[in-house]
């Protein structure tokens, strides 16, 4: 039980024993970048995942499932879209011993699975729009350094696809996507900022991207999602056209919606300290532990009534575990705490008599709770528990930005920088060049850091008019 | 809107014809044997897994994820198993450009994925019993002629691995696996007959195989699971062995229970009737579809009257949807009929003044209900629905078997027969040859259709002692 890295300092260290230490995944598997959900992992994705399926079916999104295998014939019918996968695809060449006609490409996305078969089911204005998600694996073959959840060779991914009457539409479903995921990040209690990203990096094939990015420290960036507007770049060379009213054929508009088990990394980078993981009652395996204390007598009451209150609390929907093992408490706390669960109950020989509990929450907040009204109070704590946490995070999210005015500005910084920009490719390359790292884009909707108008372009050029844009180092 | 083909006399054309009618799945995607999960399907497969996960989980089962690529040399550690899976798994040579050093299979099943993993978790006899459980997609190189759900190249699969202190613990999980089944059939009013396979047939790699048989009509049988015994078949070559409180080193005996998408394929064969498919409240995607009958006037009304009942019922945590698009009431019931709905409730002005509904369940019987307690009268109109549908799916299962007396009994067979077997591999063989199928096994557990004791075996030896075994043709 050896202190954590410390997590300003040594950011990925402290990242990388975190999830070891959390029992979240396991990156001993044969094959590197390809990590194994552990159960305690697990149950945290599943209730990640709840969220997001929530989210994208009060939107009026269906869940559906297309085949990982994508016939080469298909992969490369959109020119962008291959180009930008074609080294980062693994490819199925062997059906037994026997090699296939057509070799099979294992989805890194599923555009190119799903558009074929869209032009099928598309065929009347009627059908219009076709909002339909999937959450299945993804499958890149990654040459960076892979990190659990961060970057790593399977990907546990959600996947938006949708079929719009026109421009307009698409437009009016990008900012449905961008509400959608409002309500989640509310729920994991991460502030966000949308990007609009610059031409030179966005998605393969779309006509333009917004990006999800989150600050995690010392000016660095991770983007935990993105959704694109595809225009009729795809319907196109897949044919996935409609008749409208008047009999005619147009071609749909289409966008995407991605994200991936990175939430989950994200969730980890933002919220955990120097005890380790630190969960928001929405993610956490267990929201609740409950310690019972024995002591030489009256261990069974303590254990009644400890099992007594699990079976309350998860009568009222609540996911709940009783830490009954051999040993004493200290050593649980710490365990728990790495785990990152909300809320601990302790519960010894005083409380069972009580017919109460202590309560410490994974913030350090203490007090005790009950007889009356004791699943109420339990709720209410974690209520407290989540808005505490979220202002945590809010308030470390504001100290992340900060203006920059010169190129200068930019060198070494520790922070994520809005500056004003022209909007030219060259400017942002010496942006990019300055900070090192990438110049993330506009800010998609309210920016509410940068006030005001922004002044000359810092890229080099000096002209007006400029947007605001953000620079940081993309992790 | 063709009628569909004969159930009894065209049964795989009748039941291609309502996998397609009813929107469950589309097999038109690039590769043959790869099909879609249509949001109706998907729907249906979310609430089978939903059965399932509860019953593996309160058989303290926890779920995890491995990988779905194995590296070639963990997957040829143990002879028999890849003896059995060579020639039928997809293999992955390339990533990018570069050939891989290692090939990687394509999981057909997760053993070699998994138990690499497992020798480093297990460690002690109190790491034990480790029961873990995944869903995850399998790819199996078919040959065979592939049908949705019941033999396709990607399988939506369900594998429960165990591993255990000894034989004697094994031999109890695999008995709580049955147990287990138990229940998941109750819940989609499923009659089966757990069966020992032959030593001819039984999983690669196993000790013994258990299968979960379902007869399917004129003789033939689904298989749609089993649970397997390793006993040290694994555990030896990939050393997972742990210690024994006196210090001692052992290795683990293993379990596995496996079930797969053909769960559906069941349900809709054992259940569907000649207006399509019949689904268990359990695994419809909508339990109580509402048809608003809209006349001239008062149309309103009725609209919210009908969306007030949905609203009630969803509340109540029930699937509903309203058809509350145009056209006339008939073709809707077709519609619904076709993909199964158990209840339909119709709403027209004279219901929505009453402020009751009329009924129709899918099995044909009628009534109204409301305005008083309607909710608790829909939820007992399902349970009635329910139960009436295991009463007729547990006559045709008792009129599906039939005893053989002699070899010549077998042929021609258009029932499941159960006769007398010594258990001698050449006596097996021709109970196969002379039905035409294959000798499915020794029923586990009572079967209680076969009285008595078993006779002289009628495989060619007439000798004595035999067992009862069963003889059908695999679908």
């Amino acid at each position: 039980m050896a202190d954590l890295p410390d997590k300003a300092s040594a950011f990925i260290d402290w990242y990388l024993a975190v999830v070891e230490e959390a029992g979240l995944s396991d990156k001993r598997y044969g094959v590197k970048g390809m990590n194994v959900w552990t159960p305690y992992g697990f149950a945290a994705r599943r209730a990640l995942d709840a969220v997001i399926v929530r989210a994208l079916e009060s939107s009026a999104s269906q869940a559906v499932e297309f085949p990982a295998l994508i016939p080469q014939t298909e992969f490369q019918k959109e020119k962008e879209h291959i180009k930008g996968f074609d080294d980062q695809v693994y490819w199925v060449t062997r059906g037994g011993a026997t090699p296939l006609d057509v070799p099979l490409v294992l989805r890194p996305t599923s555009e190119t699975a799903m558009y074929p078969v869209f032009a099928l089911w598309v065929r009347s204005h009627r059908d219009l729009p076709l909002n339909l998600y999937q959450i299945v694996n993804t499958w890149r073959y990654e040459t960076k350094t892979t990190r659990p959840f961060l970057r790593v060779r399977e990907i546990h991914f959600i996947e938006e696809h949708s079929c719009q009457l026109d421009e307009a539409a698409a437009t009016h479903r990008v900012q449905e996507n961008l509400t959608s995921f409002a309500e989640m990040a509310t729920e994991y209690a991460l502030p966000y900022v949308p990007t609009r990203r610059p031409d030179w990096d966005k998605f393969p094939g779309a006509f333009y991207s917004i990006a999800l990015d989150i600050p995690v420290g010392a000016g660095r960036t991770l983007q935990i999602g993105s959704i694109h507007h595809y225009r009729e770049n795809f319907s196109r060379p897949y044919a996935i056209q409609y008749e409208t009213p008047d009999g005619g054929q147009r071609f749909v508009h289409q966008t995407t919606f991605g994200l991936s088990e990175r939430l989950l990394g994200a969730i980890l980078a933002v919220h955990g300290d120097a005890k380790g993981a630190v969960f928001p009652s929405s993610v956490a395996p267990y929201q609740v532990v409950i310690v019972p204390i024995i002591a030489a007598e009256g261990g069974e009451a303590v254990l009644r009534f400890a099992r007594g209150v699990a079976a309350s609390l998860k009568a009222a929907g609540l996911r709940v575990h009783v830490d009954d093992a051999e040993g004493r408490p200290g050593p649980k706390y710490y365990h728990w705490e790495m785990r990152g669960v909300p809320l601990r109950l302790e519960i010894g020989r005083r409380e069972a008599e009580r017919g109460g509990v202590s309560w410490a929450d994974r913030l350090g907040r203490k007090g005790t709770a009950g007889p009356d009204a004791l699943v109420e109070a339990i709720r209410a704590e974690l209520k407290g528990y989540d808005e505490a946490l979220a202002r945590r995070a809010n308030a470390a999210f504001a100290a992340a930005f900060a203006p920059a005015a010169t190129l200068d500005d930019l060198k070494g910084s520790t922070q994520v920088r809005y500056l004003s920009w022209c909007g030219a490719e060259a400017c942002g390359h010496a942006i990019e060049t300055a900070i090192d790292g990438a110049l993330l884009g506009t800010p998609e909707g309210k920016f509410e850091l940068a006030q005001g108008t922004p002044g000359a372009c810092i890229g080099g050029c000096g002209t007006t008019p400029t947007v605001w844009a953000l620079a940081g180092r993309p992790l």
